[in-house]
């Protein structure tokens, strides 16, 4: 086994050397001419991950602060939210809304399941008034990945008239039928974006939220956030408060190759790096690389007798797997003689999880040796902690 | 002249190269032991900088996201808030405040000036339901450090007929007497903390905020909090939305050594060798050399034949300064000279005070040969820019 921490849990991910040295950058002028070429150029970069011709803008906050961002920059209080929430972070997403004011119409789902398209269709059916709609594209905490392209063109359809499995369509307005413009779709895409498949403007998402510690390969501190020109509409009329998270603010400022607030340099340096390492590497290896990686994961954990979260292979994340602990393992002692014994740091579970599964990230910086490692680190310790596979079935 | 940045902005402040070396720590669990342990470590040092014996709550926030979460986590809309202004920072504070729905009352000074105790304690005579004063300690855009203890003292002593002054005193709550609790006060220290004397008990400061890529010598991307047990007791009936800057959220998180949202950590470690840095030479010597030193750039200027823009000494701040640029000289001609000849990089003005003023910083990592070697270039780029002292006058 090597010295060097395997970190397996699913963001922060590892840092390469190169791009921990390019962290290390000396201070220069935050407002200089050299920190705004690199700004420039980062944001330029980052609208190729997330396929668009919109500005990417870089707010120094976690994920978390991209997400209010992206919620009190399109929204007013009493505004109708549908939130499809499969796991914590759609909680989350669902808690800012409700935090500032919005109307929240849960659609829930058990943790472990991936959101159904079809269902989004008939809660926005009974719910016309809609204004966003939030959604996770992968959930951390469960490791599922939600069909986010069908369920973005169940909302694009959503214009006046347009519900054509309505017996009632086209008798008035009375009936309930969408007099509303489209509702906008707002888009956690935290833990997978630069690693899945993603295409903002194809599928027609109106807000995206990513964070650095995830598939870039950056330390935390960063959140970038695209708006589509409906979502800048919607932003001219948005009341709830906003001031640091403000992203019209943060688009004033990028023209000049500058952020509102004095951003978290080291990391914009960082990130410079990164995106140089991505393009070198290619979009399609590293997507093809993380889909590699999940099934490794999966085949893995299966071939030892455990068994996955998301029992349905076409919502398995990619980026993320959630394992059920075994009957009679503590989750935290599996994880701490995975840590102690061989340097393999797992997640645990989050929320209503705890105790319950364990978790195992593979985005970002990942390679077959990682999970080689991760799996035989895995296999021993259960060995160790007395457990046998299928002894429980 | 040295090869090397002279960076002499008021932030962000050159990071002595340790302490870049510590910020490119490999990442770990950011819930893991190893970084709680980092966590607990530099909030309980941060206290003795804050001198307070209240919890510092630690952001990943830029100062500004910091002044939020004060505003945020202690009033509710409708609350009227008094702001003493004496520059862009106080201005932001306020316009926070107003954002939020606080019902601001500006007590405004001239650019230059600091704010006078005595206009405090009229205006909360004025106003005697006002919920909490926001104070500007050291106002980085003009270089005024405001007598913050004075005010403090000032506000402390607003207790229901402690008016002393007020002839109707005593004459019944009608005659506008305080029946309202103290106002609570919020101090921007951002430009002082870690540089200047401070003592957020002592004085009686109830909210107290910083940023990290100031006094403390380490990359932007933080921001420390505290909170005074008054403040906590706002927080519980403070109705503005927060959720990313809630600070309640980060006090739940701090005794398991977490924060509430994955930590810009990065920076987390910088700071934790820049406090052991700064143990090193101790509170009083860090405190002597930014006074040395900003004596030492005011007694350059001078003889320069400059004017400062803070023209009282008393209130003259020790972290940066701000010089009125002399009539024919433009301050980008200038400061783009000193940063490609000399290597010295200043900061221009902000707001009304763009292309009037120039701001050297003389914060954090700063020495004797960083001012002389700042001065020689200033002298030598004004004399070729075809400035000769006292032409003018």
């Amino acid at each position: 086994m090597s010295d060097a921490l395997n970190l397996r849990i699913p963001g922060p991910t590892p840092v390469p050397a190169d791009i921990l040295e390019a962290v290390a950058h000396p201070m220069v002028n935050h407002r200089g001419r050299e920190f705004a070429a690199l700004i420039s150029r980062v944001a330029e970069r980052l609208k190729d991950w997330f396929q668009t011709s919109n500005d990417v803008l870089i707010l120094s906050a976690s994920g978390t602060g991209g997400l209010e961002s992206a919620v009190v920059s399109t929204l007013s209080p009493g505004d109708k939210v549908l939130s499809v929430s499969i796991g914590a972070f759609g909680e989350r997403f669902a808690a800012i809304a409700d935090t500032y004011g919005g109307d929240v119409i849960p659609l829930q789902y058990e943790w472990g399941q991936a959101a159904r398209a079809e269902d989004v269709r008939q809660a926005l059916g009974e719910h016309p008034d809609v204004k966003a709609v939030l959604v996770t594209h992968n959930e951390t905490s469960t490791g599922v990945t939600n069909p986010l392209e069908e369920i973005a063109r169940v909302v694009r359809s959503q214009d006046p008239g347009a519900r054509s499995q309505e017996p009632s369509r086209g008798s008035g307005r009375t009936d309930g039928g969408r007099s509303e413009p489209t509702p906008l779709l707002l888009v956690d895409a935290v833990s997978s974006l630069g690693a899945i498949p993603f295409e903002a403007d194809g599928w027609g998402l109106d807000v995206v939220v990513t964070g650095s510690q995830k598939g870039w390969m950056v330390p935390p501190g960063l959140a970038f956030v695209s708006m589509s020109e409906r979502a800048w509409q919607a932003y001219e009329q948005a009341k709830m408060p906003r001031f640091y998270l403000d992203l019209g603010r943060h688009r004033d400022a990028l023209p000049k190759g500058q952020t509102p607030w004095t951003p978290a340099m080291s990391i914009f340096f960082g990130l410079d790096a990164a995106l140089e390492r991505m393009a070198e590497e290619g979009a399609e290896r590293i997507f093809t690389r993380h889909a590699s990686m999940g099934r490794m994961v999966r085949e893995g954990v299966k071939a030892l007798g455990l068994e996955l979260l998301c029992q349905d292979e076409r919502f398995a994340s990619d980026t993320v797997t959630a394992i059920k602990c075994p009957e009679g393992i503590e989750v935290s002692a599996l994880r701490n003689a995975m840590e102690d014994d061989y340097n393999v740091v797992l997640a645990g579970g989050q929320g209503k999880l705890q105790g319950k599964i364990f978790r195992i990230g593979h985005l970002g910086l990942v390679e077959e040796e990682d999970i080689r490692e991760t799996m035989a680190a895995l296999e021993q310790t259960l060995a160790k902690l007395g457990w046998t596979a299928g002894v429980r079935s």
